[in-house]
């Protein structure tokens, strides 16, 4: 039986000032917080039904409650309550200026939509792109929409929030790393020789990536339309950020 | 000045039951339905500010409500009501076999999600795919949140509602096309050699593609992860549906 304390408590971490000032976050549902049980994330509290704490075998430090679905119901960010919330501890991760060197890194512009972090969070995870570098104007990563957008994703993946500019200066300046950013005029992915390392630099959804990062960009990309093989009569005009993502990232590693 | 009745009439269509009623749908924002009045689409209402109504000439035949904010929002779907909404004419589309045999066409299982659905309406008009057939248990296009997730798309993008199996059949015998399925055990899709026509399947958000269709799969294609380079601990299971179709489609589409 929950407490109206306790209710309390686990709304309130759907806002940003009370997920910083606990240090916690929501995750939620059968497939994500077993995800986040077997990761390196710390889970301190476990809300889940009688079926789901059978199935589960949780660490002894971990504070667990048996409730009802209906209770699950009064904490659940869901539309459809899902068996199990977790709070989970925010993670602190150091920049390896080291581990950038060799690798490709994600470096997020002002992404505002929750599904949109969520969803480039998981793509990063399929490609294998360890680190995200996120202007402090993006979307909270720890905000529960983008959890579970990134369906376990965040328990795998570094994020760092910094000031754009002197994070990719410093990189250029340090490792001599290529940035990579999508921008009319920019040559065709389909036909440059991409490396296995580098910063990829995605804008926000409506205004792309701000004129003073473009200053920064060494290698201008663009991902080409066939938009006129299906005669429609017009053309499309963008792709959305996370999708952009995807296809740019599919083509960096397609010949690794 | 808006009536209560048009109030009602226009949230009325925000339910597929009502826009099969009256053959409509809605549009909204101040670039998607300037995308409508370019298009094919025939735009029947526009409620706008006088602003838009301004810059935009409208057709003669088509009514105009000259309205305010304030009442934009009591029939606007978004969180965020902009400048104009149209009542456009659900289009009728003949499926045309002879279009579908050198082209490439999207078919999707049970896409259930709107922004899912709209978001691949996007990528097909993206990658010039101007047909898409959908299983009848898939999400309704005319739905607003997926013509939003469009961004106008929806008036480039031809799309029919069917039985899949029955079609897909119908195809292979017909037209001799390939049908291309992401299923586990596929060719990597980096390294099989793409056509540019043929059928490519794309499955439902959590259960994939359903046995039946997996049956009529000609070519058993797969998204490599690379999520073991980042040396997070774990393993990415799953790409959006969204994002799948979105690399599939760059893939398809980058040596033509």
């Amino acid at each position: 039986m929950l407490s109206k304390n306790q209710i309390k408590f686990v709304n309130s971490l759907r806002q940003k000032k009370y997920r910083e000032e606990h240090n916690l976050f929501i995750a939620e549902g059968a497939k994500i917080v077993p995800e986040l049980l077997a990761s390196g994330i710390k889970v301190k509290q476990v809300f889940a039904t009688s079926a789901f704490l059978r199935q589960h075998q949780l660490d002894a430090a971990i504070e667990r409650f048996e409730i009802k679905e209906a209770e699950l119901e009064r904490i659940s960010t869901l539309m459809t309550p899902n068996e199990a919330l977790a709070l989970c501890e925010i993670p602190a991760y150091e920049l390896d200026a080291n581990a950038l060197k060799d690798n490709l890194t994600l470096v997020l512009d002002e992404i505002k939509d929750p599904g949109n972090m969520g969803t480039i969070i998981r793509i990063a995870d399929w490609f294998g792109i360890g680190n995200i570098v996120c202007s402090p104007t993006s979307v909270d990563v720890f905000n529960p929409k983008v959890v579970q957008a990134t369906m376990g994703s965040i328990a795998r993946i570094k994020i760092h929030f910094l000031e754009l500019a002197a994070f990719i200066e410093e990189q250029k300046k340090v490792n001599a790393v290529p940035v990579f950013g999508a921008l009319l005029e920019g040559e065709s992915i389909y036909s440059k020789q991409l490396p296995s390392k580098g910063l990829i630099v995605i804008g926000n959804e409506s205004k792309g990536i701000s004129e003073e990062l473009q200053q920064l960009i060494t290698d201008r990309i663009s991902i080409p339309s066939f938009s006129h093989f299906s005669q429609s009569g017009g053309e499309a005009e963008s792709l959305n950020a996370a999708i952009a993502t995807a296809i740019i990232c599919s083509e960096f590693r397609r010949g690794q």
